[in-house]
């Protein structure tokens, strides 16, 4: 294809609005244009790596008997009430009401039109499991749309769902959609890694994400570097320090005037940190109010927190009123000794011995305090895990990582089938709600997390595997050199008839400019054709990925390429 | 493929909301679901044909320079704004407010949205034309859905958008695009017509639709049968009679007590209907009311009378008060003769001579009328078209066929260019709106009519070119028969082998049941395997579109596939 017979409109300049190298670059290479905040126009460059994306996507679904289909995106309230996710979803679920004023929504997700689906389709034990996925545009009504295709409204999602009778045949689903991923990101050629994750409100507990590495990631993974344990920092968890060994000291209250926090606390009294408990207060589920109990150097894992029975999720702190009016006191103040409120200490917490924390009373604090003779509490994991510690999997210290989730698999149990009445004969008489699996893959966000990986300060550097195209043939004074011309259309030529996809930059630019965009657009292989190179009865070759070119004689790169084998 | 591994629901019973075959045909053989009014799922066997629509569609468009863009669904108003068409589009356009309270429409057509695309890309006019096109779901809030695919709510739709400086340049995107669309027909192998037709509130006049006809088509398509003449009715044109000679006779008052429609008239006078003529009151666009003349055996044509410049758009009648205030007598007694309101006469009612018409008074009309003595009007061509009207290219009379549109393609002139700023300088120093074509297709639609014009009493047709599958593998008895296992897997790999798509009906279902589907999912090439023809070593091989059937030695059967041949 010929530059000037496609729209590649390139920018000199970052725009301003863009603050990742993935937004920038798809916005300079002239792969995406901004409509309105949060929505995206693919232009031809972009395009062609979405759908070289979306057919890998395909193939390896397909190899493992997930079967395509399509469902509408505009989507009937009645199945989100069904669900009881109309109530539940907020306002990044788009409503809209049709000329007969009936609800619908603008599908985030479709588990309950699959459902109702498989309801209507499937009547027998012979018909499942299904595993069903498609490849749909998706709205998300994001509060603050950014960081391009990787926040935005509008977007590509592979959303596949399974229906099984029994769990050892979900299991085996799951674990297939699980490699299929694998495979998928694999042959695009990724650095990634597939972590536990907390399911947030699709389903279960039971969830894996798969995250890109990327330094601009918004998730943060906690894995472990000598094992295969990795997890989201939501859901991460690690081995409970050894308990604390030592002789309980006596409990004194010491006078702390003015301090609250807890670098203040420890400074005072000359200790780490981590020998201080904070003592946060939230709204419980049954009691109006819960204490939740850290050590000082560790930080709440709100995920978590909201995963306790006892405590109202999504979690919420109580005000400062509410604190002075039920304890007496600061919010700076509070400790496990004689709170009168029901009490769940970490479980690094749980391990001290002769800790500090505050007395419920301003201006004081406590020392010497221990578990059990001073304050009882049930041991819960609520913190985030931090560099060093232990990882479950016992084979050494966690560290951290930043990643964009690509994908995301879940275990959804009968939530859907339940609330839905989906449920079949098990051939033995009795009846069965079905087992429900769901298998997410942001497909646009894909071509974003593989620009974050794969660029440097030129540009994007596309894997061959979604490259836009194979080959670029970059000729200078295209419009002047005859000599040019007939060489860099034969090289052009040369390709599509070995069945490359190959671009011609025919363009009237300067070489200066030609050379800037092809680093820019990012095509693997590069021909450069020019009247000086001609001359000595050479063209230059070179990849992307490497800074070296190299002159190859005109007729045996026009023959190697002819025979489709890439410079 | 397995049936037994994908998901193919058909039914036995037509569903009872469905009017026509494509709807009873495309549920029944389990292509799609109804999820809500209007609403679709696709499931796999028809995806796989929509699929390969939506291929055959890009090939023909990328071979003649369109290129391929991905536009949002979701459109912020105030595009729809700028161009006017916000407080134009009525309730069919599906609006919504995200929460932000913006408001967005869920696209129908994306004209503002590539407007505003290029106007941002293209800077100057080495950059154009430029034709781009996208395949998208498209939302239309139809206040009665039918006919499913037909007349859906969310349909999938190819459109497309093309920009150029001169007219010379538009004319020949055009033609390429009408060449496309005639080769995307063609390759599929449906028969149709390239139509005149009425452009709708899109655009200017100029416009061709695609019509695959159907008798159960929505659209009457007026044609000669001798000529290349053809025409949506909405639109069509015929030459006007010839002027009536003969000499006038004495204008003369007769009384018709009680007579109000033509019918009525002419029976009592003893006329053939053709010698009254109809007078029509609507609103008109600088007058409050004018008069359309028509006679008495022709239609009005609404889109032609909406078109006049006099007349208010959309054609709207007046009611009987105002007619009665206007005129002084009721609806079925008005003429042109002394009216006192601007009159309009279809050309064949202007070439009557000594013509009956309303007195303008209750319960009289008027022989002997005749224009310029008795009424003056402006001559127009405001009716509909009948069977042997004389066709405008002057080959023969004309004659009807109905018709499905799939393609409808536009010249919009400056219409959107001019209303959102959309100028380039076009070399010589001058600025120059940009000429805009649109060319929509639609996909889903397609499919639908494939199916009105490819199917017979059993099921449907599949054309080659578009077929889920290409061979039909009917394993009879498979679950019981070791010896059909073994041909019918052998079949099947050869097929796949040969670079086929191959269906296996590996059901445990009766003959009769894998019969009846086998002619209703309507692949072209089928083999049965069954245990009686195997102890005669044979197969039987059968084309979905012919009834006879043939037997085929084993492994003939199997070498043929294999060499990629089909039965």
């Amino acid at each position: 294809m010929r530059a000037t017979e496609t729209l590649i409109p390139t920018l000199r300049e970052s725009p301003a609005e863009a603050e990742i190298p993935s937004h920038v670059l798809l916005l300079r290479a002239g792969c995406i244009r901004q409509l309105a905040s949060g929505l995206y126009t693919w232009l031809p460059l972009g395009l062609r790596v979405l759908r070289r994306v979306e057919a890998i996507i395909r193939e390896e679904l397909d190899a493992r008997g997930a079967r395509e289909v399509q469902m509408p995106v505009v989507q009937p309230a009645e199945l989100w009430r069904e669900s009881g996710r109309w109530d539940v979803m907020g306002p990044e679920l788009l409503r809209m009401q049709d000329r007969h004023e009936r609800d619908y929504a603008m599908s985030p997700t479709h588990e309950e039109v699959v459902t109702d689906l498989v309801r209507r389709v499937v009547d027998s034990y012979h018909d499942v499991p299904v595993n069903l996925y498609q490849i749909q545009t998706k709205f998300r009504d994001e509060i603050r749309p950014r960081f391009g295709l990787l926040r935005a409204r509008e977007f590509l999602m592979k959303d596949g769902y399974s229906f099984h009778l029994t769990d050892e045949s979900f299991e085996k689903t799951y674990r297939d959609m699980h490699d299929a991923y694998a495979a998928i990101l694999e042959r695009i050629g990724l650095e990634y890694r597939a972590v536990e994750a907390d399911a947030g409100n699709i389903g279960d507990s039971e969830s894996h994400e798969f995250q890109v590495l990327a330094e601009s990631g918004e998730d943060l993974i906690a894995y472990c570097p000598d094992g295969d344990y990795a997890a989201n920092v939501e859901k991460a968890r690690a081995l409970p320090p050894e308990r604390e060994q030592g002789a309980p000291q006596a409990l004194e209250r010491v006078a702390t005037p003015g301090l609250r926090t807890i670098a203040e606390v420890s400074d005072f009294l000359g200790l780490e940190p981590a020998r201080c408990v904070k003592t946060l207060i939230v709204r419980g589920s049954e009691q109006p109010l819960v204490a939740l109990v850290l050590r000082g150097d560790h930080e709440l894992n709100e995920t978590k927190a909201s995963r306790l029975d006892a405590v109202a999720a999504p979690v919420t702190f109580a005000s400062d009123a509410e604190v002075e009016a039920a304890v007496g006191c600061s919010v700076g103040s509070i400790g496990p000794v004689d709170l009168g409120l029901p009490v769940y200490a970490d479980e690094s917490a749980a391990t001290l011995v002769n800790f500090v924390c505050g007395a419920n009373a301003d201006d004081v604090h406590l020392t010497g305090a221990n578990w059990d003779r001073d304050a009882t509490a049930e041991t819960v994991d609520v913190r985030n895990v931090v560099a060093g510690d232990r990882s479950p999997d016992g084979q050494g210290a966690l560290a951290f990582a930043r990643g964009i989730e690509v994908g995301h698999i879940f275990k959804l149990g009968t939530k859907y089938s339940d609330a839905m009445q989906l449920a079949l004969q098990d051939g033995s008489g009795g009846e069965v709600s079905l087992i429900m699996g769901c298998y997410g893959m942001g497909v646009s966000r894909l071509v974003a997390a593989i620009v974050e990986q794969c660029h440097d300060a030129d540009g994007i550097v596309w894997p061959s595997a979604v490259a836009p195209f194979d080959l670029h043939v970059v000729a200078l004074d295209y419009g002047r050199s005859e000599d040019v011309r007939r060489v860099a259309d034969a090289v052009h030529d040369a390709g599509v008839a070995a069945g490359l996809d190959v671009l011609l930059d025919d363009r009237g630019e300067r070489p200066g400019v030609k050379f800037a965009d092809a680093d820019l657009i990012g095509i693997p292989h590069r021909v450069t054709v020019g009247a000086r190179g001609l001359r000595d009865g050479v063209v230059e070759v070179r990849r992307r990925a490497e800074s070296e070119s190299s002159r190859v004689p005109i007729e045996e790169a026009i023959e190697r390429i002819g025979s489709g084998e890439l410079p």
